[in-house]
């Protein structure tokens, strides 16, 4: 995938109505008199997100002038996916930080109450 | 994560400027200077871009005045990974579609030759 198909999913994917409009399109086909249902917008504004996400390659068109049905295309969030998953060890290494951080921080009180009964709980600090 | 703070983080991988300086802090913390380098921008430009980065989380800077080096923080890219993730098995429906229909296209030519040599390849048609 070309830096500028990347450029194109990720703001298409920068919007809450567009990711809903693809979450509601797993359910199969919808005109966008559908997908305008659940939200308080005009069929306009469906229409402009709706537009973004084709530019993006996201969703595919009917080709019957009337109804145009939309369908989910979710070939271009495979390269998201590639894109981002080179990034896992990062977030993995964060995770495994903040992780090893609590369990330090949860052994501390009570290693002090079994190993030093007599030390007041300031004392670990 | 909340809609808003994952509108900000797909807004902020939506260019390929922020993209290579993440890249580039994968090597470890950087100066703004430094991660000017490679790119024909003006600091004033890279640092709208950091702007943005740090924004949504995506880079932390440093305390110092003098110097404030950024590093990475891939903890936001774990949400954008588990989002994109729910959408995998229908990437992988389009990619299998793909493959079945490619080996019935070169399957196609070869069964006309074995099975009905004496027949036009029109006639598989």
């Amino acid at each position: 995938m070309s830096a500028d198909q990347l450029d194109l999913t990720f703001a298409a994917l920068a919007d809450p109505t567009r990711r809903a409009i693809l979450a509601r399109l797993v359910g199969g086909p919808a005109s966008v008199t559908e997908l305008a249902a659940p939200f308080k917008m005009t069929l306009p504004a469906v229409s402009k997100h709706l537009k973004v996400l084709e530019r993006a390659g996201l969703i595919g068109r009917g080709r019957d002038a009337q109804w145009r049905p939309c369908s989910l295309n979710a070939v271009p969030l495979k390269d998201v996916a590639d894109w981002v998953g080179s990034y896992r060890r990062f977030w993995d290494e964060s995770f495994n930080r903040l992780e090893e951080y609590l369990r330090e921080v949860q052994a501390a009180p009570s290693q002090g109450a079994d190993d030093e009964p007599d030390q007041s709980p300031t004392g670990a600090i």
